[in-house]
């Protein structure tokens, strides 16, 4: 922490990759600049840390989602901060970049929040995260974006982050789409079944199925104390 | 990023995070504070990013450990940023952590370079990472010196993280004694080295063994592109 000199004039901003899944695949939200730097250009949404209005950069991640993108409440983590001298033409800058997932339908403005009105708004867009697919992108952000695509493919491989792309519930089936579209193969169905078990993060709705009578799918949703972590996060969304 | 409104005055540091193994078991640097706020307390040794000589956090992050503990070149990851209104008293902040790793003998000026002289110079001083052994510190970074050990023990689940609080080489023995120290408990011999195997993160050192002629140990190091990822640390002390 600080001791002698005076803060130096650094630019704090906060940047959020929120992605969700799209015809099967990873796409990140993008919004268009409406001011210098690079004016015209898509970019993650975000902003300037607003010191007298924000309680932490998780506060500022969830308004910037709100103003920008009219999303409200996703399940936000951070990702890395990105530092320096060369990554913003107004100066030294420190970017505490966010990474936040939510359901395909909740993103285009389902009936539990999302996107308010129809998506996409004007001047936002979503856009593929494959190199081909993601236009130039203003500041690092590609890099930035890069990043998130990486840490959220990585947890695939061990943890429940994946629910977080799937609706409040969900059939076996469905949360196995979701891994297999993150990691980009397909999934032995007895494996993934027993690596779910392992990873002991399901609980069963209590006589709630999908499908017909023919042959129907027992819905789940993550169990208590995964669901209050989202809910924290919810609960931080400032409403 | 930003679009309209001008940047808010924001304090932004970095804080590091420098562990090391004392006596089998992690320990923290711990360097005292010089001025308000919390003039005299305990604290990470951290300061001002300067705009003027940085090149980014990182930078920042390794001329704070040269300039307030004299370690140089160490092993250095950004672990999360602590920000908001309520963690330092002069206004809303941004702290960049960072955790450092350093094998014992180095930080306490080995060969190889550490704290320059003896350890520990006058106003820092070693501290263990447990409840109990860490003395009450400023700001929230008692809470910044959890993140860092949960990140360092998880990661020693299933990464070679721990290579970096060996020397250059060690043999398997040693290492093994780094991970139990790391996780809290003896580890099966067998297990360990298929562990070690399976990770593929080590090579011999050629004709390099420790120990009498009754029972020589092979000498191992970080295999070549791990050694090169240390080295960029290494060139990006700014020396």
């Amino acid at each position: 922490m600080p001791s002698a000199a005076p803060a130096p004039a650094v630019i704090c901003t906060v940047d959020v990759v929120l992605l969700t899944l799209r015809d099967g695949a990873l796409q990140v939200l993008l919004a268009r600049r409406e001011r210098a730097p690079f004016q015209g250009a898509w970019a993650l949404p975000g902003g300037y840390v607003h010191a007298q209005e924000d309680a932490d950069a998780h506060a500022s991640a969830l308004r910037v989602l709100r103003e920008k993108a009219g999303v409200r409440g996703p399940y936000l983590e951070q990702l890395a901060t990105f530092s320096g001298a060369g990554r913003d033409p107004r100066g030294w800058s420190v970017a505490v970049a966010y990474c936040a997932l939510v359901p395909p339908g909740w993103a285009d403005g389902g009936p539990e929040g999302g996107l308010e009105g129809a998506a996409p708004r004007p001047g936002v867009r979503w856009a593929g995260v494959e190199e081909g697919a993601l236009p130039d992108l203003a500041f690092d952000h590609a890099a930035i974006v890069r990043a998130a695509v990486a840490r959220v493919r990585s947890k695939s491989q061990y943890s429940s982050l994946p629910v977080y792309l799937c609706g409040e519930t969900f059939t076996l089936p469905q949360l196995q789409a979701v891994y297999e579209a993150l990691l980009g193969e397909p999934l032995n169905k007895v494996s993934f079944r027993r690596k779910v078990e392992e990873m002991d993060m399901l609980e069963p709705v209590p006589g709630a199925v999908r499908g017909g009578a023919h042959r129907p799918a027992q819905l789940y949703r993550l169990r208590d104390e995964l669901r209050s972590r989202y809910a924290l996060s919810l609960s931080q969304r400032g409403l």
